[in-house]
C-alpha cells in the first residue's frame, strides 16, 4: 500500500470539480462541488444518528437503496436543513446534474453544509451546473475546496494497493471537525475506489470502518444533521469483483482504513480553532466497547482539550473523564502518558499522580500533535480517538458564526 | 414560604465559620470551612457518580452510613484526589474538628475541592484550626467564601417555612459550577434545616430532589471527582418529626426545592467565564426523563452555549441538540422561544424555522438571563435545566489553571 497523488481522481475512471456558483458570499470561496464516475459503482453510505436530518440525507438515502450510485454533487454555505421545502431543493440539485452530465438523478448523492434552517434557493446551483460538468477533470483540489466551511485546509488522501495483482486505488475529500461535530461544521466524506465491491460488502466495508475512524472523532460533542460517508467503487481496475470476507477484502478494508484514519487526523487538526492535534491512545481495555468509550470521553472533555491548549499537563482531568466515561475500569490500575515529537512524559501510575518535570512536560505538550496514553490493565484491547484543543478562537468562530 | 438572610446560619443551633489557613497562596481567599450543630443531626448526602471519588467522599460515606453527623468540614484548593495517602489526610481533618470543638470526628463530613492529585498536607488545616473553632458563630459569608475557587461570588440562601404551626429555617452554602462540572469546580453543596425529619425520609427527599436541581445543571460536561451534596437536620424547629410522606413532608421537599433551585440558578449563573444564565425550559414532553434529556443536551451544547455568548439567535443548534439528545422525539412538532426580560422572540414551529428580527432577537438574547423554550407537543412533561455561555473566559481559566 502506497500513498499518491489525486484525491477522488486517484482511482481510474472518476472526474470531479468544484466552482463558485453564489450560494457563499464571498466569491474567492467554491461553494459547489461534484463528482462523476465514467460507469455505475456499488454504492455505500453512512449517516447522522441525529433525529433531525438534513433534506439532502433523506434523498441520499433513497438514491442509493439500490446499492449503486454515480455521482455525488455537494454544496457548502447552507445546509439545506428544516427547511419546509428541502427535499424538492435535493432532488432538483440531482435533476441539474442528471441534466448537464446525463448520470440519472436516481444514482446521484447529494450533501449539504452550512447553517441549519435558511432556505436554499436552486438558482445559484442551476447557474453554476454547466460550468462545473463542463470542467469535470483532474481536479480533485476544485473539488474540495467546494465542500469547505469553517475549514482552513482542504482535506483529500489516496493511496493504491493490489488485489489479486490488479492494481487498485482509493481515493477521499472531506471536510468538517468530527462525526461528533458543529451543525455548520458538517463531516463529509466522499471515497472514491476502482476497486471491484458488490454493494453489500462495500456498506459492511463502511459500517465496521467508521466505527474506529469517524466516529472515534469529536470536536465539540455536538452531531451534526448532516453528517455523512460516502463510498463508490466502480471495478473499473479489473479485480474479481469482492463479494465475500476473503483475503481481498481484508486488503480492501485495510486501505480504506488508511484513507479514513488519514482524514480523522485532518478533521481533529483543522477543528475550529484548533492549534493542537490530540490523539487519546487507550491500551489495555477488558473490551473494545470499553477502550473506545474510554478514549472518547476523554478527547471529549473541555477541561482536557482546554488544559491542552495551555500545554499544562493536567492529568487529574484525564483520570477525571476515564472516571466518568461509563465503562467499569479500575481506577486503582490506570496510567497516564504524555507523548509528542518532543518526547515523552510519565504522570500517573496506578491512579496515583508521580513526580514529573513541569518544564520537561511544558515542553512535551507544546508541540501541535499531542498524544495521551492511557493503560487500563484489564486486558488486551485498544482503541485511538482523535480531537483537538479548545480554544479562544473556537468561542470566536461559534459566538458569532451567523452575523 | 420566604426567603431570610443567614445561609447555613438561619437554622436555629447552627453555626459556621471560615479563615484562610494556607493551602491557597492567596492570602485574601479562605480556604478552610466549618458548619456545627449544637445538636446531633439526620444527614442525608448524595455523590458524584464518577469513579474516581475523591478521599473525603470515601470518608463521609463511612461517617454518614448510621444517618446521622453534626458538623461539615471542607477545605478549597486541593481535592484531596488521586493521593495514596487521601484517606489518611481526610480522616486527619475531622480529627481536628473533634478535637477543637469535641463533635465526634465520626460526625464529620468532610470535603475538599481544588486541583487533583496533589499531596494535601494536613499542616495548614492543623494550624487554622483553632481560630475556625474558636470563632464559630452567625459567619455564613466567611463558610461560604472558604469553599469557593473558580467561583466570583459566594453562594448562599435560606428560606422559613412553616411545619405543624411551628416555624422551620433552611439555608444553604454551594459552590462550583454543577453536578456536571470542571474537577477544580467541583459542586459542593451544604444545606441546614432545624426541622425534625429522619435520617430515611431526609435522604429521600434529597435523593428525589437532586433529579431536578443539581443533576439539571451544567457548565461544561465534565463530572466531578468531588461532588457532594450534604443535608443536615437537628430538628431544634420542634415540629413533629417526619418519618413519612405526609403534607410536611411535601412541604419540607418544597422548602428544600426552593433553595436547591436558587443555588442552581447562582451556580450556573457563575460558572467558569460565563456572562450568562440559560435557563433551558422543556414541556410538553412525552415523559419526565424524555424532558430531562432534552433540556440536558441543549443546555449542554458547546454550540449553543457558544452562540448565545455571541447573542445569535442560531435556533438550528437548539433543534440540532434536540435531535441528538437521545430522546424519542418527533422534531416535526417542536416549537422554539427564546425569552429574557427584554421580550420573546418565537424562531421555529413544527420543526421549521419562522420569519422573525433579527434586531428583536439581538435584543432579548443580549440579557444577562436567557431562557430557552422548548415546547415538543408530545404531552405534558416538564424539566428545567441551568447552564452559562461559553467564553474566551472559560478557555482561559482553563487553559492555564495550575500555572
Amino acid at each position: 500500500m502506497e500513498k499518491i497523488q489525486g484525491g477522488v481522481c486517484a482511482a481510474k475512471g472518476f472526474r470531479a470539480n468544484g466552482v463558485h456558483c453564489g450560494i457563499r458570499k464571498n466569491k474567492s470561496k467554491l461553494d459547489l462541488s461534484l463528482i462523476v464516475s465514467d460507469v455505475r459503482c456499488a454504492a455505500a453510505c453512512v449517516y447522522t444518528q441525529n433525529l433531525v436530518k438534513g433534506a439532502p440525507i433523506l434523498v441520499t438515502k433513497k438514491h442509493v437503496a439500490d446499492g449503486y450510485a454515480r455521482a455525488v454533487v455537494c454544496n457548502s454555505g447552507n445546509a439545506n436543513t428544516c427547511n419546509a421545502d428541502g427535499v424538492e431543493i435535493a432532488e432538483g440539485m440531482c435533476a441539474l446534474v442528471e441534466q448537464y452530465t446525463g448520470v440519472p438523478a436516481a444514482d446521484v448523492v447529494v450533501a449539504s453544509t452550512g447553517v441549519i434552517g435558511q432556505p436554499l434557493s436552486l438558482e445559484p446551483i442551476a447557474a453554476g451546473m454547466p460550468a462545473l460538468a463542463a470542467g469535470l477533470g483532474e481536479h480533485s483540489d476544485e473539488a474540495a475546496q467546494g465542500i469547505m466551511t469553517t475549514d482552513t485546509v482542504e482535506k483529500q488522501i489516496a493511496y493504491r494497493f493490489v488485489l489479486g495483482g490488479k492494481e487498485c486505488r482509493i481515493g477521499a475529500i472531506g471536510k468538517g471537525v468530527g462525526m461528533i461535530n458543529p451543525n455548520m461544521a458538517t463531516m463529509l466524506i466522499f471515497v472514491t475506489t476502482d476497486a471491484a465491491v458488490s454493494p453489500a460488502m462495500l456498506q459492511k466495508a463502511l459500517s465496521a470502518d467508521v466505527q474506529d475512524s469517524f466516529n472515534m472523532v469529536s470536536v465539540d460533542g455536538d452531531t451534526s444533521t448532516n453528517d455523512m460517508v460516502a463510498l463508490l467503487a466502480n471495478g473499473l481496475a479489473g479485480n474479481a469483483e469482492i463479494s465475500e470476507e476473503n483475503e481481498d477484502f481484508a486488503a480492501f478494508c485495510a486501505a480504506l482504513h488508511a484513507v479514513t484514519t488519514d482524514l480523522c487526523r485532518k478533521i481533529a487538526k483543522d477543528g475550529e480553532g484548533a492549534t493542537k492535534l490530540l490523539e487519546c491512545k487507550v491500551s489495555g481495555a477488558a473490551d473494545k466497547a470499553a477502550a473506545r468509550t474510554v478514549a472518547k470521553s476523554v478527547i471529549k472533555s473541555s477541561l482536557f482539550k482546554a488544559a491542552m491548549f495551555g500545554a499544562d499537563a493536567n492529568w487529574g482531568r484525564v483520570l477525571c473523564a476515564v472516571g466518568y466515561a461509563g465503562a467499569p475500569v479500575d481506577i486503582a490500575k490506570v496510567d497516564v502518558d504524555f507523548v509528542s515529537r518532543a518526547g515523552k512524559v510519565s504522570v500517573c501510575r496506578g491512579g496515583s499522580g508521580i513526580p514529573f518535570s513541569e518544564e520537561e512536560a511544558k515542553r512535551v505538550l507544546s508541540e501541535d500533535e499531542i498524544e495521551v496514553c492511557i493503560a487500563l490493565g484489564d486486558g488486551s484491547a485498544c482503541a485511538t480517538a482523535w480531537g483537538c484543543d479548545l480554544t479562544y478562537d473556537y468561542v470566536k468562530i461559534n459566538g458569532d458564526y451567523r452575523t
